[in-house]
């Protein structure tokens, strides 16, 4: 039996998920929910996760909640590609990335990236000026990372920009909105301010299997 | 060479690396850094984390940042005994209960403990009982997955208990302090209030090299 990814479009959370499953090309049926008609919050998935949040795999009688439990899961099911590196030293360097990024990193991104999401960049300026600092000095400590570099933590892609890559994508799709423009916030064009992120970005889209892991509603 | 691992007195994240360490078994040189002294902000510290934040593991050359990071590598250098279970569903379920915490019960715990810590309990009552509906929550889901187990992810000691206890500890002794009585807000004593997270704790402490792991100013 595949697995079941349980997602939805534009969850960077999910997405991550996703692009675990492309990377290590394993089979899955893929359970969208639609968020708007809360179907995240229904009596069938809250028994699979009471916290009523996406990703969640189900593997036969197995359910795992919380992304990155579900990269853990599927590398100690799957070691081949590793996504968290092949020799200790690899593995501590991936998970510090990641630990970096999720402690310091992804809840100014989403909060910006949030006040364009949810239309409300008029009131906000001010918060948006001073999420643009936080954000602008961790996309600089990747950007560095990323010199003379294809992928973030290692050689080859890997858990970190697997964690990384959805909400790169979703900020920089925010800021790219219309209300994004008069705040001058710095990031974009990205090729221009931030080169490796950019190109780190292709690198990411140019994977087998990403196009399957694009937010459909983006598309549209 | 043996590990060198440096960590500050009460710092909960560093308190996981020293308990994983005692755990696997294994060598290591303490490096106890005064944080009044601000000695995780020299030049020499700031090198190996510019973050300038407990812990961090020395191994040789390699430096490892990030508390659940320094646990990932040490668990790939020694798999046994494992801190993150012997089969993928019990990789699966540590990593859910570890995220699952540093997602949603950990900063609520860490303020309601620093309202405490900091002397500032005088002005913030209403933010400290608002803060201890959060930490109820998340305490009382850790209770019922404690409910006839001795660890909370797995048969044996895992990195989610390693992840857990020192927040749990440093919560149960801010929450004894003199200044928490008056606001009576329900969770001492924990033998009462949480009886299987009263008995986890003890399960924790009477581990082989737990007392080499206690905060030093706690015993003064």
């Amino acid at each position: 039996m595949p697995y079941e990814i349980y997602w939805g479009s534009g969850s960077p959370n999910a997405w991550r998920a996703l692009l675990a499953l492309e990377f290590k090309g394993l089979d899955y049926q893929s359970r969208q929910l639609q968020m708007s008609e809360r179907e995240h919050k229904t009596p069938e998935f809250l028994a699979m996760n009471p916290r009523g949040k996406v990703p969640v795999l189900k593997d036969g009688d197995t359910i795992v909640c919380e992304s990155l439990a579900i990269l853990a899961y599927l590398e100690a099911k799957h070691p081949e590609p590793p996504l968290f590196g092949s020799t200790p030293a690899e593995t501590g360097n991936i998970w510090q990335r990641v630990c970096d990024f999720t402690s310091y990193a992804m809840e100014p991104m989403l909060s910006l990236t949030l006040i364009f999401f949810t239309g409300k960049a008029a009131g906000k300026a001010g918060e948006a000026k001073s999420l643009a600092l936080d954000v602008h000095r961790e996309l600089a400590s990747i950007e560095t990372a990323l010199d003379g570099e294809d992928w973030i933590a290692s050689e080859s892609p890997s858990a970190a920009d697997v964690v990384v890559y959805p909400y790169v994508a979703c900020l920089a799709r925010a800021l790219g909105m219309k209300e994004a423009q008069p705040l001058a916030l710095g990031f974009l064009p990205l090729a221009e301010n931030y080169a490796n992120l950019a190109a780190w970005m292709a690198h990411i889209e140019a994977l087998p299997g990403f196009d399957r892991t694009y937010p459909p509603h983006w598309r549209k």
